[in-house]
């Protein structure tokens, strides 16, 4: 059988067609323009590919909640043309088939829990640090929405006293996306994080930002494991610094046996940046089960 | 159908008999000594009760992975005498009857769930700040467990400027628990709480650690409603300081009908401290279906 598998973000649009084993058999993108023309690319893709099912995994907010009026609406985006627009209806309408539809970061963490390092995992984590950072949240096997969904980016997570920089988030001060996403590093520093890869000092206080959330995200949620992905996290050297400050500010105060395997604990992506993709692989397949 | 019920703490078990409804028809306190001792008083006390399971809300650390050789046990907790203790081993042994185990916090927020403010809703925080801070987490129906389960007293908030205190907590210097827990006001103030009590600025720092905290988990977590009990808690005015303080704090970045209505969403304990007893009658109910 065959699926559709949708990527929607605010600059690109990733479709691909794959089959339940997670083979992708062929994938197209489309420049996120405004949702009339950029739903006709989508749609006229998708229309003869014979799919059982389609999966969307979207860039927010969004509404996940199937009793509210606005269930599959991007809701409040700052990109404007697309605030309050049904996505989920006009594919439906369109292509007359189920649509699976969740978070873009709930489409990474899926991708990974399906085909990638966290199989069969119950309870795990996907951070996701680029242009922003976002969270995809699985507890007792289920993807979660709560209220709305996990918007891990924004916990507080205190600003050092040495740090010069100046948090990039509009809202607040001291989020962890204000003071550690791509473009707060560039800020901070004058350059791209890309051009200060040798340099400790960006690293060490990146690692130390990122560490503080992952201690707080892991008493809060108890995961498994973490899986850490996004254009920062190319910066391998990440991995060892948040590792080790991540047991430093635990303290020890847990002892569990994923914890005293932090190399298997703390993980980069592992499906080729095709997770988000794979994800919506997964959606599709579980939309015909009615999930 | 008679349940019974066991509030284990680190000070003083509560044993009580209760049916489906949550009507609690008789109690009895003991005070937690060394096992021997207080597992006979317990287990005489619920000997010839007719009861058809036990639940209990425990202390904790304990071990809730069914799959693992010391479910059912207190694991790493600093009362010597209870480390390692299997406690349901202990009262399956004595009593023969299905016993369904849980933290002391999860069967708080239990209690709500079924019988009190949070009737019926999928996901929802309890927290008690008192000699301890700690937390119980549903989502998606189901009580969170995780790795281990949330310990969400020991997240870090950041210590403000200029706060004179220092953090109680062993492990961390500024975790939730370290500088917002009842014995840190007295340790800052050199009062306890309670003769504290007029004093604004005690309770301005205090709500402003906790709504630091209540951010956090709202956008880990994304509850649906947020209970609050515990000695501290006791102290009224915090829920209006927290209620302004958290919406300051969120700075408008989430937009939901539950956070417009926030003398709804923060709210306190509604079961007259008898919260955790009640969601131990329900644990009990669970351990019937097998759950």
């Amino acid at each position: 059988m065959l699926y559709g598998a949708l990527e929607a973000g605010g600059t690109k649009m990733v479709c691909a067609i794959g089959d339940e084993k997670g083979n992708i058999l062929e994938q197209a993108k489309f420049p996120t323009t405004e949702p009339s023309e950029t739903m006709e690319s989508i749609t006229g893709y998708f229309k003869d590919k014979e799919i059982a099912a389609l999966g969307v995994a979207c860039f927010g907010p969004i509404d996940l909640d199937k009793s509210s009026k606005t269930y599959g609406y991007i809701t409040s985006t700052p990109k404007t043309a697309w605030k309050n627009f049904d996505i989920v209806g006009c594919l439906k309408d369109a292509l007359g088939i189920p649509i699976g539809f969740d978070t873009d970061v709930n489409g990474s963490l899926l991708g990974e829990v399906t085909f990638g390092c966290a199989k069969e995992l119950s309870d795990a984590l996907y951070l996701t640090i680029g242009t922003g950072i976002g969270g995809g949240v699985m507890t007792n096997g289920r993807l979660l929405h709560g209220m709305l969904h996990p918007e891990l980016g924004h916990i507080r997570i205190g600003k050092r006293a040495y740090d010069r920089g100046e948090s990039v988030c509009p809202f607040h001060d001291d989020c962890l996306e204000g003071l550690a996403s791509g473009p707060s590093i560039e800020k901070r520093w004058g350059k791209k994080a890309i051009e200060l890869a040798g340099i400790n000092e960006v690293w060490e206080l990146e690692a130390d930002y990122l560490a503080t959330a992952l201690v707080n995200y892991c008493l809060t949620l108890s995961p498994k494991k973490i899986i850490l992905g996004g254009g920062v996290m190319h910066q391998e050297q990440l991995f060892c610094l948040i590792r080790n400050k991540f047991k430093e500010k635990m303290a020890g105060y847990i002892v569990t046996k994923e914890l005293e395997d932090i190399d298997n604990y703390i993980v980069p992506a592992s499906l080729n940046d095709d997770q988000g993709i794979l994800g919506a692989i997964k959606l599709a397949m579980d939309s015909l089960q009615g999930e």
